[in-house]
């Protein structure tokens, strides 16, 4: 017989890997990841920056490095994030993770103890739920508005209740696709302050900007060290080279390197190089350049494809940017419900989404995975299948 | 102000980071770190590997893939663990993760809340008490003994207390270098279905033996499923692939799939396929073959340096494989003494790999990371600040 696992553990098997293997199935349109377009990988430029930095550098690159990451990455990532506006960063506010994944997963295990407050929006990236509920907090919810969470609401909740983590992703958020304002950006950094609570950033998606104007992060309001911003170079360079960065004060990077160092050691070196010897060889910017050029077209598409199929009681989001399209059902239809076996689409239902409102009339949409053709075609089937099942629900409520 | 962190979390700093510093020091020949010798890493063969499956596979080698980590790796691995006698593993009692250190961490997770109770080897290995401490378990310690730690010592203390986890590393220990007998390795999986404790298992050295006749791993005789093999490329390929694994039932690998999800959701799919395509195109035998050839010459001249320097109220384990050489000082001599600024060695002192005991006259001596040369003046220097610390630790006696 086996020890009992821990009362924070739920037997429930993994929502991500589910997820994933559902957009993996064949002959089902794939609404439902948050793939990258594979077509748009620089395969060629990957390997020769392999080979160059291998055989240039000695036989170190094999070895084991530092904790926080390759030196020579983090200040080129540092640079990168100072045009972004949070004009102070230095090398040693910069920390590579395992993807940004891993940067909330080392924050909740820092600070959560059973029962801690966390914020989410609701609704909210459900990896990062998984990250926070495995530490079994309390969760509250704020819900998301067209210019980002409502912040009336946030503030109640830190009034009333010890809350130390707020989540957010303020640029095209997922799921949403919502771009948070310039004057919430703001608020938020000084409600941080004002209440001490810890915003972790959670930014992607920021250069996925297909139309508007590019706003600063949250972190660059940040003077008292309360934003921590999570960055990745899954969604503008490849997924499975696994690596993201924190931005942080050095106070919690010098715990969270105890963290890191005690879950998984460290990157891989060899990758972490590999990205070093791509961004001397390449310009990071016409790469992402061309796909946003790729992607803004896939949102237009889809976004005209709803308008042209969907009926009267559906609405969605209109994004600028990022990944996803947010699509709300008529009140009485829960996404799930179109969920079937012989659904021809597949999409994120909306209620596992929700932390604590459990909305299920929503569902998300990406766009980036999938082709055009096949984005016009998904969403007509999706709009006869939301028909159909609205029609069924009227013979059964007549 | 930030918010509190965890009770959970001590505020010193990575002893593994300091470690790792402790041994990048310039003009200092360092016993200290775990380092593989960094010239028998296959460089060539790895680039070719990588560039050989970019071009050959489709653009999902770049694409989010499997938490559990690439089938056809884990089968070849699966193979690989069968020959080591554990006969009956299968393709789907094989996860990979983030080095064996990650396997450690995502089991301690699992089963830990805070005051269970740990049994660990003293003295053991240092990564794996941090994975452990951050949990604020309740730990035990037993003794190494010549054959491998103490096992009525354990019989004593799960009859006495709850114990979940014991955690051992059989082969070469760390930091003992000291082999556990096949009698112990039966015994222990025998006492883990006796008294339902899980055995971590860990095992990154067994291919690294130089003399002696190999062991099967105690998973081999695991009949309840009550213990969990952990293996790693590290040792035997190179550390900054960061990929081990770990072998357990699927019951228990189900739950680690949702920790691992949440925590970083998986490992590089790049590199994981880079060892594929290596392990398709050479044969890691004869690899491993020529590691250990030079790691065997290391080993003996360590031993004949330290025969050859050491004063009479030393003495040292003689491992048959591995990386380390345990070297045992006069009682009243503290290791951490010797580690002045001025010491032309480095290495790592005893007590912090002590649980309870915190034994302080020790200290583990690694021998893979060094040439002959520097051995034998490393020795050398190393028995001359014995010998001045002896007696001036006499004088002050006297």
């Amino acid at each position: 017989m086996l020890p009992q696992i821990s009362q924070r553990i739920s037997q429930d098997s993994s929502a991500m890997d589910e997820l994933l293997a559902l957009s993996n199935q064949q002959q089902v349109i794939s609404f439902a990841a948050g793939y990258p377009a594979k077509e748009l990988f620089p395969r060629e430029e990957l390997e020769k920056a392999f080979v160059h930095r291998s055989q240039a550098s000695d036989l170190n690159l094999y070895q084991y490095a530092s904790v926080e990451g390759y030196a020579p990455l983090r200040q080129k990532i540092a640079d990168f994030v100072r045009h972004t506006g949070v004009s102070d960063v230095t090398v040693d506010q910069l920390f590579l993770t395992q993807g940004a994944q891993q940067g909330i997963s080392l924050l909740a295990d820092l600070f959560l103890d059973i029962g801690d407050g966390v914020v989410v929006e609701g609704p909210s990236y459900i990896g990062a739920l998984q990250a926070f509920e495995s530490r079994q907090p309390t969760f509250y919810e704020m819900q998301m508005q067209n210019d980002g969470p409502d912040l009336d609401q946030l503030e109640a909740i830190v009034k009333k209740h010890p809350v130390k983590l707020v989540y957010t992703i303020p640029t095209f958020q997922n799921p949403t696709g919502v771009c948070m304002s310039l004057e919430k950006r703001q608020r938020m950094a000084q409600l941080a302050a004002q209440y001490n609570f810890l915003v972790i950033e959670d930014d992607p998606y920021r250069e996925l900007r297909y139309s508007g104007e590019s706003l600063p992060p949250i972190k660059s309001f940040d003077r008292s060290g309360n934003v921590v911003l999570l960055g990745s170079f899954s969604k503008i360079l490849s997924p499975a080279l696994r690596v993201g960065w924190m931005v942080a004060d050095q106070n919690i990077l010098a715990l969270v390197n105890g963290l890191r160092s005690a879950s998984d050691f460290q990157s891989s070196n060899v990758v972490l190089q590999m990205i070093d010897q791509y961004l001397e060889e390449n310009q990071l910017a016409e790469h992402i350049a061309e796909i946003c050029s790729v992607y803004s077209k896939r949102n237009t598409a889809m976004q005209e494809a709803l308008t042209r199929y969907l009926p009267q009681n559906c609405s969605f989001s209109k994004p600028e940017g990022g990944f996803f399209i947010w699509l709300t059902l008529p009140e009485n239809l829960t996404a799930k419900s179109l969920l079937t076996a012989d659904c021809p689409v597949s999409f994120i239902e909306s209620s596992q989404l929700y932390e604590t409102s459990r909305q299920a009339n929503q569902m998300r949409l990406n766009f980036t995975g999938v082709t055009e053709e096949e984005i016009d075609k998904g969403c007509r089937l999706l709009a006869q299948r939301i028909r159909n099942a609205s029609s069924e629900l009227c013979l059964k409520v007549g």
